[in-house]
């Protein structure tokens, strides 16, 4: 309740990336892999070093591994990244204004519309006005962008203040503020601060 | 050629609307009308009067207007608005970084890709990345924002001009500065000095 308040007090536009924020991008490339490829080695998700899955594979193996990600059903099998839900729910319930920004993967036809129907699953139907499909992220207006990117550029000189959020290949990457859904809260009370 | 210097000076960010500015919706909807309901009695272009082309038409032949745009292959047949393509290519080629900027329609599962699959039909592979999807143009970072809805409103106070795009239901509009792809060079002039 006392988070609430304070995180209350100065109004933001928070921009929430989906793959490996929200969406659980590389848990759903591991359980197809167990699942239609049993001879290969399973990368674990600890141990997942690079921000392009496929490159943390041998060279033979990358096709493979982005047949899995272009198939369909792939992004609406997604699992979601515990608490995600409930930490953009919150911070939009505190008088926030939070959005869905993604970039398109590379096989629109399954990739985009079943984004859409991934978040009306598992976010709930009104999310689906918050999302924002784009290529270069510094073209969207906010105060911040949660992203486990930690190379994200583009076109113009970004508004938003880029919160990596942690993830086991971003580990390395220094000089940014960062963030998980369970410590949100007081990533979001330092800033206001 | 004079021209490409004058509107090459001032860098700026365009966005670009798709549906009424670049994706002949008006036209596409009344081909759809003629082939499958021949008894309906067609709104022609120039009569239109209304952004949402289903008030144009009595309230119980709105629903039939809606599953028109509703349905599979609507958005990629769209004809292209003439002068488009070239358009926004000249403006691209002078220097100035161009967006297409469009609103996802309720239908997510064919419009999404559909609209990806329209630009890179129409206007060609290279424009794939510069869509933004969005319900929000006001989030969207740029210069100009060309579009024939007049009405434009969101979460943010945009950062660009609203350029209306000139069409039948928008004549009645004052106090925007307007274009059409006829035209858009000597607004371009005007909007520099």
């Amino acid at each position: 309740m006392l988070f609430n308040i304070a995180i209350f007090l100065v109004f933001m536009i928070v921009l929430a990336d989906m793959d490996g924020v929200l969406a659980w991008f590389d848990l759903g490339v591991n359980l197809k892999l167990a699942e239609q490829y049993p001879q290969v080695n399973i990368v674990p998700l600890e141990k997942r070093s690079t921000f392009y899955i496929q490159y943390d594979y041998p060279a033979e193996q990358a096709p493979l591994i982005q047949s899995i990600y272009m198939a369909e059903g792939f992004y609406r099998s997604l699992p979601p990244v515990p608490g995600g839900r409930e930490g953009i729910e919150e911070i939009l319930g505190a008088g926030h204004d939070v959005r869905i920004c993604t970039v398109p993967h590379p096989n629109h036809r399954y990739c985009l519309p079943e984004k859409y129907l991934w978040v009306e699953q598992n976010l709930g139907e009104k999310w689906l006005d918050r999302i924002i499909i784009t290529r270069d992220k510094t073209l969207i207006r906010g105060h911040l962008l949660i992203d486990d990117n930690s190379e994200i550029t583009g076109a113009a000189v970004p508004e938003w203040e880029h919160i990596l959020y942690t993830q086991p290949y971003n580990l390395g990457v220094k000089g940014k503020r960062r963030l998980t859904w369970d410590n949100w809260r007081d990533v979001l009370v330092e800033l206001r601060a």
